[in-house]
């Protein structure tokens, strides 16, 4: 177990549960604000509830982790021999990021057959980008850490590929009023999701001990609060503008 | 208590993690997706939800045996001598695999004769095939196990004969969107319950100790994972075409 200061523990013990507030507010946000949007757009906000649910959950046992692996008495951070559970994090991506891509996609409310075949492509490839991470993320030496890290890579650059070539020319096809903030929430996606393997890759730049364990905690944290819960802030926003812009008044199904 | 390796250990624990967040997912999932379908099919959506409600509190209950069942320190697992319940396997099927059954007659939609007898006979049956496998998987020698899992098979099968024979008629009477989608539905549960006997006679392939606890756990999380998750999301996608294509909105109420 890295040894942290106890400036790092605290800093880390509260990202942790702010995190957990900020993902249980978000959900209850969304699944409240059903009733605001058209019917076809309800699905994309009990979906983008459900992720900040699961990440909620998981930031919930992360914290506990946390809080088992160290006692923190009279200023002095001890560690206590129980490990703390870095695959949380992992089993929250295995089942958070297919879903994140499939509410993407429900918003912008495509053919059936597009919004199937859409999600099961990149909802595949998101779940083999995680699953290939993980032999990386556990090994104790750095060149095992970069074959993982690297072919996990693959399947990330296919869904950056699929969101800004596959899904541009139905952006095109969107409402006016939507078409910006669907824009945004593809780059915020990318965006954020580019973080992950910068923090993944942060023991190569000569971090150590402490400050390598400090950075992955908190840069996954932020990561995620931008990818779920900023995300589902969006998906919010875009299901009201094209609930507006409907002419059929958004009665048909899309999923 | 058997005795398992840090990383069977750790599999397995990471492993009802995430299947008491997926349940519980899905549950939220299917209950706010009530108002997404016509108001005959909201019954089935709300039992597809109870099932895999029941079925996260069971994870929750298993997660809790098993953290207590070992100590996790300094990288070595110990088992603590408190015994690891499984009996909650039982108690969750006795409810959840009669209900699976009456989820799958609901969302056709039979005449209310028809899903009555049909509810009744394979709600039965059900029950009895989990109560017949139980004194099985508690047995310590190999031949009370092979009784009582042959004894729990018949019912097993007169489930399959129905479900292909018995509705086989009714399925073709369906609209034509929905045909195929029921038709998973049918297969992916008797895919997914074949798998239960399989896990249940790992002890006679020669497996022991922590490899035949690591299979028979693992096994059953995945199989319980598509026999309630997996067929929780198709009843949705069956309830959402049906409610499509029925001339009469859906109104009447089926169950």
């Amino acid at each position: 177990m890295d040894t942290v200061t106890s400036f790092q523990y605290q800093l880390i013990y509260n990202a942790f549960s702010f995190t957990l507030a900020a993902m249980a507010a978000v959900t209850i946000f969304l699944w409240l604000s059903r009733s605001q949007v058209a019917s076809a757009y309800r699905t994309a906000l009990t979906i983008s509830g459900v992720v900040t649910a699961i990440a909620a959950y998981h930031y919930f046992r992360i914290f506990e982790s946390w809080h088992e692996a160290y006692t923190f008495k009279d200023g002095v951070v001890t560690s206590t021999g129980v490990a703390f559970n870095d695959a949380y994090r992992y089993v929250d991506w295995l089942l958070t990021v297919p879903l994140l891509l499939i509410e993407l996609i429900l918003v912008m409310r495509l053919s059936r057959a597009e919004t199937t075949s859409k999600s099961l492509s990149l909802g595949i490839a998101a779940a083999l980008m995680i699953v290939l991470g993980y032999p990386g993320e556990i090994a104790t030496d750095l060149s095992t850490r970069a074959l993982w890290g690297s072919l996990s890579m693959l399947p990330f650059l296919y869904i950056v590929f699929q969101l800004f070539v596959g899904l541009g020319k139905s952006i095109k096809e969107q409402p006016a009023a939507a078409q910006g903030l669907i824009r945004t929430a593809r780059l915020v996606t990318v965006a954020s999701w580019g973080f992950y393997p910068i923090v993944f890759f942060a023991p190569f730049m000569g971090l150590t001990g402490g400050a390598v364990e400090t950075t992955i905690q908190i840069g996954y944290t932020i990561a995620d609060l931008i990818a779920k819960a900023g995300i589902g802030i969006l998906i919010f926003l875009i299901a009201v503008r094209k609930s507006e812009s409907d002419t059929d008044g958004g009665k048909a199904y899309a999923a």
